[in-house]
């Protein structure tokens, strides 16, 4: 069994000056080309949502638009759970609820379909990666907005040199790899 | 066994004037919420890269951005080969190929990794609708570009007003329900 640790050393591709000079992305594209990388990262987020015995304690899992879908998608049929999308401001069709975050110039906002987690109900957030917590924060203030919680969230790797843990607040998170 | 028509019937909700007036908007997000709903139409898609003992007989399952992604995903990891996204130009950080399509009004670009696809590889293509079949022809062009073949597409939803298939060419195509 390959470990998720060793599958994201290995695959995730360190891209310099990408998408601005002095950024250094992190290219999940080589991992998800690997099926059995892939199958690995996605037991390994999926585990963020069941208990000690291994069965799922969440109802939903939300995953924030575009790479959170490639694995907020799997996560959920392996939990055997519904998939919620979450997207940028006038893709959905619905009614939804919408919350503005701050980027670093302005600001984006993100929706989720108002009857897409019902109340009371309890959320896994799925994302690539965790880096200042402004999609995590604004996505966790949608799952409020429709009067559920969020139980977890799960990220493939942390941005260890900014504060999104922080800014995310008090929710159980995992990160299978800070970088 | 739900089958996926039904799944599909019972679960796309059509929402008038989306995105604009006069548009009929298939709204696959409540199939979405449904993992048993899900699970079935992700079956169903993955069989069209399988032979007739049940084989898969593609190297890599190609999704399109971003609902592309919720679908095409989990197919991958169902028949056990590598995933990789097309995505609109300017997200991918690596070397592309990219090809321009056209929309109502002007036109967009979409792009695939060089390394993603090799040379010979044969691929399935996956969407949520087949509509003009821009993206879907754009999406076959960028897997030739990579000296690969489609080998089929399959979609959720052919919409029958729309030329869709004659535009997409000679490809093996599955759509689980025409509407």
């Amino acid at each position: 069994m390959l470990a998720a640790g060793e599958a994201l050393e290995r695959l995730v591709r360190d891209v310099a000056d990408f998408p601005e000079p002095g950024i250094v992305f992190k290219d999940i594209t080589p991992l998800l080309a690997d099926h059995v990388a892939f199958r690995t990262i996605v037991t390994a987020l999926a585990d963020a949502g069941r208990d000690a015995d291994g069965r799922p304690v969440v109802d939903k899992v939300v995953g924030m638009e575009a790479r959170g879908f490639i694995l907020a998608a799997p996560v959920a049929l392996a939990l055997g759970v519904g998939f919620v999308p979450v997207r940028k401001a006038g893709k959905l069709p619905g009614e939804t609820h919408a919350v503005a975050y701050a980027l670093e110039y302005g600001e984006a906002v993100l929706e989720v379909h108002r009857d897409a987690i019902g109340v009371g109900e309890r959320v896994l957030v799925i994302d690539d990666v965790l880096a200042t917590g402004g999609t995590a924060r604004a996505t966790a203030d949608l799952v409020a907005a429709c009067g559920a919680t969020v139980a977890a969230m799960a990220f493939l790797m942390e941005l260890s040199f900014l504060p999104g843990r922080a800014a995310v607040g008090d929710v159980p998170m995992t990160t299978l790899a800070v970088v």
